[in-house]
């Protein structure tokens, strides 16, 4: 199913492009943890390589011996079946190994991968190898969000990097009027056709019934939530989930007010925000961001819609994406989700009204691989379509990521639906 | 569509069934609150009051007065559209009204209510008034789930009441053998359908596809979950959600250890429960009750099965059940779940691997009432079928009761289904 | 060294004046516990009781059998000699024993130590029940603090009785003019003298060397401390210490503002003040009471003076109380300080600036018993001279009370010194 | 008093001392805080520089601006007379400044002292030098116990620094026997004599009256802890204070269990040691150091004996220490207390058992400087004597060092007493 050559290649660009994101990085900042959910950037990069260590060197290259054993606890996330987990919430106490010394992890681990590709290897290394791509590409993201978290706790609201010029819109064509798209009540398949790469809780494809439904042709954009902020949204409970406005009414030490998305700078009528390329100015067309699934909720109920659920979500995208629609993605060099966009795949994550559950039939995959997300399976909301800062060939219309309802540092937004 | 003079001798029936659940207290027991959770007894007997007062006497009844100024507030459960509500986790600190006074309380509100009762009313008013009587007797199995719960604080184990001779067994005939029971993929109608009472969150009825599946024709007894326990189940990982896991590996001070069921007395070996009744010894054929969604989906997936959806659960209601089958209820005085009963209502409430959402098109009512279910979809499981402490006519096949998947103090089991 | 006659006496006016204190609770009152601090009524009068069972009546009482199995452990407080204390903040938990079962262990122990009381008993038992009493003492004015805490959090803001007619002043003399009273250097003896009945914790007899100083004649009053609250005295870190200022940063939930002292309605300038007859208002020269030692110690900082320590509140006291000066306590039936009093002995206990500590060649006693007051001696301090509501012949110049710095649920006020 | 010369030659020695304790950190090591209580190795670097720019190149040399907006608040301790400092806890966040950012900031805050310095200063100017000075020093001491304890947080057991070769035993002559030296009841002078640089807390000057008492001529040892460990002693609650036995039964997550000293690996019996040098055997004649003061105390007892009070240490030293007995020191580049020292200055903190309180008379230093000690003064307990890791010329017999009763992380021991 998959060409050595090619393989060899893409595992040699994929691993490049991790550590092409931490360039702008000062030594200083590769150990940043400011929340146990916003992991440091170098524990992402030594993390992704004890993936493919564990998972394919040690079954499958004769005589590989392990690097370093301790990295085998300390670079585990979550997979009980192979060993304890070094303590989420205390990675960023990990000063050693080095940032040096995990680069060094990577290329040796990167060597010996390279022997394995250049000798025909079987069905099963290859799924496992294709497997580790895609959660190293799932890691690309998760360094960009945790690394802009990560450095927004100081008060200096340093950037990650400048802004790469030219590069303000590499959206596709402007969407001036948002229209309202219309699908029929009926019988519909739905998840992956395992044609492609696609990950176990995508699957098995399965039918559901959908009633007649609309969705946006575009999501919504900060002037249009601004709106919501200043019409008094945070203060009236009956748009909010009763644990989205307890949360409301508590603070937080040393976070900033929760009368706002996350990174808007406080009193958000000042209109600036905190992004990947520091502070500036808010532009009214651009899609909101960092909502949590409570604010996504919330908005809705004001303005007269819902969310879309996800089957709706894959159906409208199966019917409205392609190449031409699609993007920005993280090739692209954009730091931020741009206007005018009305893109499904790319650009920014979209809430679904679904809470993530395994579909009719799901099956995890066999073995430790198979804690990947099968175990996750409980309180939480699932989210389509994948933002610009998610690798181009990682992203389809059957993907589903999932986050807790509070959770705001990923780069989520939402699209509206109704029923008709 | 209710007779005044019927609806008046329900509304006498069911409030005093409310005071009949009281009367084995003493006084030092009405205030008791051990958890946030589980609400003093003289808490629920003011609260279910003040629903009358607040929603039906004051708006119907012309001229009349409120009964406390302070109760108001007090008694008040989660309305944030009708005041501040008293927080909950200090519902145990109110010695003040005494529980004499809360039935005086009571008493004039039954009185006005008669009042109302004998010129005929209009049809908001009766709509009122019978979810006032529903939502009285949801409290009277939380009366009961909650006194359980706080009374078992007590390392003296006392009893909410002796048994009640006789009724040791007043469910349907025996179940030998379970068996599985199929049903066949295609487009089922769910939900209520608004001839009789229904809460909002159980409509509108609509459409869902379901693939082939078998449910069991028992729910799962304790000796077949002692056999999980005793198979290492709760030290096994991979029968777990992660939630559910690292719940596990926590000791909360004063808590029971979480290797059991709730109310199964510390080492289960010994084969004690406590139960309303005082403690007693377990019997292998009765069924497990006070299990976590946790638990219950672990246990499923140690026997190689799995939760039902509450769509699969209604249909096989809907198939199943009937006046001959179902049962105990709360009417039936059994203070626990009794062994051989196939019921799919009564007995014992079942988790279903449905998270707790709106149905396609769900309207929450208008006004404060609209407070009472919709705000509560996030973070929780449905639960099915109703239990042996559920009042007989409270219950039906599109009931949708739901829990945060932590919770065990409720009358809480569960039935197998699988795929096919 | 004490004649059994007055003994028997004493006994049973010490008991029963702790069930007279109870008599205006209703039975909803009893099992209060508002936070972990302030038992419950009930839980002092069985653990008093439990006192005299354990240390006198096992081992003194030829043939006595331990009353109730469970008792031992439930009625523990903090002896971890004895057995395993039930948790402290779960003793709101135990509504079985109910009060009128509680009364009935009282009156089986009285019988009980009537029948030790009317033989000779040997030095060892007595000074068990002598200290027994003094025990019984403290927890009845721990009674009272505890309901006064427990009823002010509901919001209704009962009354633990109404107040007694003619009591308005039964304390000494008005002091019109308060003066500088000063001592002069030197070595002084302070520490009980072993002539009278004393803690552990008041000896041993040792010598001390003071610098001159001055203390007030009569203790801070509600007008003065109401000047600081005025003056921003509540927002000049200046005045506080690091703890305290930290603790004024915070806001507990469903906890009052802590920009006042404790039970001043919110909003001091209102003038309404929560007291054991319930809300009413403030009068200026009454004594200020229920502040934390960081409290006391930020208003005396204010004030261009300082607490004193208790050496030099034991010196001065020595020279200054006597019966005429003395009082209220809590014979006198005064449910609040009075103004007007300059007592050392009885009103409003006095923060002194010394940490509790042990005295020089302190000895805790043998046994259990041991556990009373040594365990203790860290990150608490000095409280002295009793208040209105503590026993006439409970307190003596040498008695030495200890708390928290931020414990204000204690009658606990303050008088100035100053070095010259 | 103090030649403009030979200061700046001071000033240079000191504030490059600083720099060398942080040459043996990767970049990676120096934003980290395991704790609140353990900040970064480069806040200690920066605050220390602040602490000069802000209240002497300010106020004293004409012209001078602010290096950066920012740092003001970032590395502001606790001085709230100075602005708001940001939140303790999260300096671990502030990965910008990075460190050769904060080396740049020490350069240019140098340059500017060494400008000032060139003129004649006025007196006040050159006490706030001084008093720079002996607070950079503090801070040496601490960029030792924080890196210490940030390190040790690695399940690694990274080093500080190699063991500097040669420097095994710089302490003085071995002792062989401990003695006990007794001193005479009596009015003692205690605190600083302000002839040479003291801080206010030692002031000022004053007398205590002491009764006969002895001390021990050397701290305890390793081996002697061990028995106490071996005996039991961590699971017999009456060699514990109330407070510490609670901490004892807690277990926190991700920390050492507590039933030995910190940095004991876990079952001591194995005699392992993480020291700054890594982890190493455990020598029975080295100094037991990082106990609580909750373990000094116990052991104490166990050993039937007491922890001196501060000014018993005070007269002891007073008598005992002179540059023959004392040591060794941070100059000695030792990295762990010496087995075979006597000294009471140097080697290792000796907890007294005196609550850090303020002497008769004591008045901070008026303005933010005042907030240097006095605010301090509340549930913290007295350590005397300095450690091998403090400066020579830091510590003397009049120092007064403060920790909570809870701390181990410091280089904290004990030295028995008792009274004759």
């Amino acid at each position: 199913m998959t060409d050595e050559n090619s393989l060899r290649h893409r595992f040699r660009s994929v691993r490049s492009l991790s550590e092409t994101l931490c360039e702008p990085l000062h030594p200083d900042d590769y150990g940043l943890q400011a929340m146990p959910d916003a992991s440091p950037a170098k524990w992402h990069l030594a993390h992704t390589t004890w993936f493919f260590e564990t998972f394919v060197l040690l079954p499958y290259l004769r005589g590989y011996q392990v690097y370093h054993p301790r990295f085998h606890d300390l670079f585990n996330s979550y997979y009980q079946s192979v060993g304890s987990p070094f303590t989420r919430s205390r990675r960023g106490l990990l000063s050693r190994p080095t940032s040096t010394e995990i680069y060094a992890y990577r290329a040796h681990v990167d060597r010996r991968m390279n022997d394995l590709l250049t000798e025909p290897a079987g069905d099963a290394a290859l799924r496992l190898i294709e497997l580790g791509l895609h959660h190293e590409q799932q890691h690309q993201e998760l360094i960009l969000t945790d690394i802009k978290y990560n450095l927004s706790c100081n008060p200096m609201k340093p950037a990650w990097r400048e802004r790469v010029a030219g590069n303000t819109r590499k959206g596709p064509a402007q969407v001036t009027d948002r229209k309202w798209l219309g699908f029929d009540s009926g019988v519909h398949w739905i998840g992956a056709d395992q044609e492609d790469f696609s990950f176990d809780n995508e699957e098995p494809r399965h039918r559901v019934w959908l009633d007649r439904f609309e969705i946006a042709s575009a999501p919504v954009t900060c002037g249009e939530y601004l709106q919501f902020v200043e019409a008094g949204g945070y203060h009236k409970h009956e748009y909010w989930l009763s644990e989205g406005w307890d949360l409301l009414q508590q603070r937080l030490p040393g976070e900033q007010t929760r009368e706002e998305p996350l990174y808007w700078l406080p009193n958000g009528a000042k209109g600036q925000l905190y992004t990947l390329n520091g502070v500036r100015p808010m532009a009214l067309d651009e899609p909101v961001v960092h909502l949590s699934y409570f604010e996504a909720d919330a908005y809705a109920k004001w303005a007269s819609a819902r969310l879309p659920t996800e089957a709706e979500w894959e159906v409208a995208a199966r019917a409205l994406s392609g190449a031409a629609h699609d993007g920005p993605f993280l090739e692209d060099e954009i730091d931020h989700p741009v206007a005018g966009a009305s893109s499904m795949l790319g650009n920014v994550w979209e809430w679904t009204s679904s809470a993530y559950l395994p579909y009719p039939g799901f099956q995890p995959l066999r073995g430790a691989i198979g804690e990947y997300n099968g175990k996750f399976m409980c309180n939480q909301f699932v989210l389509r379509g994948g933002s610009f800062a998610t690798p181009r060939g990682h992203i389809r219309a059957s993907y589903r990521n999932f986050f807790p309802p509070a959770a705001r540092w990923q780069f989520t937004g939402l699209r509206l639906a109704r029923c008709v």
